[in-house]
């Protein structure tokens, strides 16, 4: 195994709008050797996320951005080739933060063992509820506090994460509605995922379908987006109503400033709670909010959709479908396959 | 008394931009007769806030619009002059939600019976208790939990509410930065309000003060302006950290539409709670802050300003300083004084 190379991906330059072969580019590399406490990681899944794009600037954010030379960070699910450390043995699965690479050295900080190969559904589990489902878990349930009855809008609801926010939503008894980019994904949501209502932003009148399907004003937004579709939810949104401000995916490849929404005055009008999160800030509520994931995906009751492209070579063309829509469900890459025991 | 006549300020039109004497004009009415449960009621003081223009216009805002031809809605201090109703007796002194006119009927809602002539000191109580003070304490207080050493930026900060903000937030043991229009204004914050440091947004550059007031950034930002300062601060936000939006003065005279803060993205980076509110949310815990407030008052701890025009047929004049910054403290028009007991 250490005699082949490793391909990594590294940072070239902090990319204007959409990233490109210019801004990243593919290294082939020489196998690294783990020292002592070290473990040698195969990456087997590369998940593709809206905050890669974040990492690759240098805006203010809520991590280190990626250092021009590094190698693009990013969320992975691998095996343990070799390992100099007590904290992972030879042939274990790990989840967490690491590297658009082949191969990655860890001292096992930010990576956590999650089984042996067999034990668990890697790609299901990785793609669900390593990040995508405790982020709709926590927004959703924990800023937002929906009650029965209330209207619950999402916006990139066939996304990833989106689509479980929906899920959780109709569980607490809440009225469903998301606002997605083509026919085929508002039907999805709606078919599969049990959403009450549906709004393709790309071919309706988004202000006249929120009045339709939301005639009792909006409670809570799980926002995604950002820009003009927030406005209209904003214009909608009920007396001490709360928006989880989860993305803004819609600014990421802005090359200027962008204003923020022109309906802020609505959050003093209607006294509304927006609160900015990361799923990390909620790291002593995992095992909790991870029980429950399992639990109802195990009974069929959490539908989502697995978009797997093959190889590390395409993790940027792949990243660059989360920007235009063209994604179906949760992205990642197949880097390799995972070993058996 | 009922033999004279009662002026009347009316909404004409709705304002675009500053209201103007087209907008609002003084009427010459018969004096209105309390039938059975009704009081006659002589306004003492008018308040002035920044809220009125919004009661002129016809956006979405939490209260209804003033309809055109009503009387303007405002807060008033006033004494009983006729009563046919239990709740008040002819010569208390009542506060709540009047008219900008010299007398109004009302069946008692929205007005609170605070005492006899000569038993409280009515334009302190008015003018600081009234709204600002509660507006303050519970904004800062129960929206945005300071703790000691933590830094809290105010701005309209010789304003009424944002001066009682800094002086509350210095009880609490937090460090307090205030944004002001003039050195006067920043000099009173500092000397008799105790603020640590202030800024005048006129004469100097806010970001790069705020990175020598704010060495280690913004915990709590109570705004009540908007716009670019509001954009200063956000810049300056720590992980977790508060805003209490409670004004945004700098849109109210808006004739086009008005974007949201560029830093809004801040929000989610530093994963900001902003909550929007206004004093009435806070009702049923008003006994508290209000005995509060007044023991500081009395304690001399809550240093304010009192400016305070004569004449009601002056009321339009008087509430356009507050979006010019003219008005020095508190801003009320005393329409008539109080009659012996």
């Amino acid at each position: 195994m250490s005699n082949g190379k490793n391909r990594v991906w590294r940072l070239a330059k902090r990319p204007e709008g959409t990233a490109s072969d210019n801004d990243l580019h593919l290294a082939e590399e020489a196998m690294p050797e783990p020292g002592e406490g070290e473990a040698l990681i195969r990456t087997v899944y590369l998940s593709l996320d809206p905050t890669n794009r974040i990492w690759m600037s240098d805006m203010d954010q809520y991590m280190e951005p990626v250092k021009i030379g590094d190698p693009m960070r990013g969320i992975i699910a691998g095996q343990v080739v070799k390992s100099n450390t007590p904290k992972m043995k030879e042939g274990e699965l790990v989840m967490g933060v690491g590297h658009w690479a082949d191969y990655m050295l860890t001292d096992g900080r930010g990576l956590s063992v999650i089984g042996k190969p067999g034990q668990v559904p890697l790609a299901e589990l990785f793609g669900v509820c390593s990040a995508v489902g405790p982020t709709a878990y926590f927004g959703l349930l924990h800023l937002c506090e929906p009650k029965p009855g209330e209207t619950v809008v999402v916006t990139a609801a066939a996304g990833a994460v989106g689509s479980v926010v929906g899920q959780i939503a109709k569980m607490k008894g809440c009225r469903a509605v998301g606002i997605a980019g083509s026919d085929e994904k508002c039907q999805w949501i709606k078919d599969e995922c049990g959403f009450d209502a549906a709004i393709n932003y790309k071919t309706e009148d988004v202000g006249a379908m929120l009045d339709r399907y939301c005639p009792e004003g909006v409670d809570i937004l799980f926002e995604n987006v950002g820009g003009s579709i927030m406005d209209e939810v904003l214009a909608r949104m009920n007396d001490f109503s709360r928006i989880a401000l989860c993305g803004l995916i819609s600014q990421y490849n802005a090359t200027e400033p962008v204003p923020g929404p022109y309906n802020f005055k609505q959050i003093l009008m209607h006294r509304i709670k927006v609160q900015g999160f990361i799923t990390s800030d909620f790291a002593k509520d995992y095992p909790k909010a991870m029980a429950e994931l399992t639990q109802w995906m195990g009974e069929g009751k959490l539908k989502f959709r697995l978009d797997i492209d093959k190889g590390l070579e395409n993790a940027l063309t792949s990243l660059n479908k989360l920007y235009d829509g063209s994604n179906q469900g949760k992205l990642m890459v197949e880097v390799s396959e995972v070993a058996a025991a």
